[in-house]
């Protein structure tokens, strides 16, 4: 196992903007690297940690704030911890920044609105627009945008090889994980990635 | 820093019992072994991750699941995570124990109601016994105790000291913690450690 000192890699950004994709991307080449990672999703947060909240401001804090707290947890054990969550509110990213203190890295996930209502993967930009969802991110909800984030991907622009290689670059450049040259590590441990990625259907 | 493969340490047992006294001292002696510790306290985890959730068993439920949740992110990146809390219901400890694998060790903090009525600490049973607090583990509410706990310490006959010694040969003993010799630290992971001790006012 190769060691880090631990970090916490932010995705923020629009329902569909592919804050999820690219972090599986990250995650991936990570574990590739012989990284000790976990992907912390807002959907899959929604149901360990935050059953039960809704998509109020307040609600939408504390899930921000849960994800927070146990992203820190894990960067502080030289964990690599990639957290996707819409996480709307500069404030709240700003509170979860000062918990970890330097091992935070946002990335905002740009893509237009436009673009988003177009592809529409799951559907929901038709249905906020018509009214039938309300308090949608982005259509009648506020997404405040990252001044300072670290890195800015833009995934109408770029393909996701492009974005991974952005953030893989950054994090090699501030020596926050090692550089891309393959690790030593042996047939064993090598096994154990493998199977690793294939029980999240990398490979 | 000494590794290990991480295992959950899970405290359960009646409120005054002594689970947080004696998780604080275990999780002292094993930084001083130089592991990675994280104790993850019933109150605490009520303030970040919890807020909003009462004691009606449904919530006491949910509140377990997510300190088993959070302790299985931090045990399989080779953290010892210390978690302590009443626990009361034997279903739910079972499935946190599942989540784990073979990485859980249940510690039963023993000791009879009448010295904790006595003891009362928080005079939280002298309430609950007047009627002013309801849903009490221990009075008005069940605590189901646990039948194949690996480790039972009775905080009512032994001392701290014994039943810390007592917890730490259990780990060293089934090879999930490495045995007390002194470890080979530098001078410099010696004063990060103080430093991380002091932090939490130990010394």
């Amino acid at each position: 196992m190769t060691t880090t000192k631990g970090l916490t890699l932010w995705f923020t950004g629009l329902s569909g903007a592919g804050k999820t994709t690219l972090a599986k991307r990250v995650e991936k080449e990570l574990l590739m690297r012989d990284l000790k990672v976990e992907l912390l999703d807002g959907d899959v947060i929604r149901t360990n940690l935050s059953k039960g909240l809704g998509f109020s401001k307040e609600d939408r804090d504390t899930n921000i704030r849960r994800i927070g707290f146990v992203a820190n947890l894990l960067a502080r054990n030289e964990v690599v911890c990639l957290a996707a969550a819409i996480s709307p509110y500069a404030a709240i990213r700003r509170e979860v920044r000062a918990l970890h203190g330097d091992s935070f890295v946002e990335v905002f996930t740009e893509c237009s609105i436009e673009t988003l209502t177009e592809r529409d993967v799951k559907g929901l930009y038709k249905k906020a627009l018509a009214g039938e969802i309300k308090g949608f991110t982005g259509v009648d909800d506020p997404y405040e945008q990252p001044e300072n984030a670290e890195i800015t991907v833009n995934t109408e622009n770029e393909s996701i090889d492009e974005s991974t290689d952005t953030i893989l670059r950054y994090l090699e450049h501030r020596g926050l994980i090692p550089a891309s040259s393959a690790p030593d590590i042996s047939a064993d441990e090598e096994a154990k990635i493998v199977d690793k990625l294939k029980a999240q259907n990398f490979i």
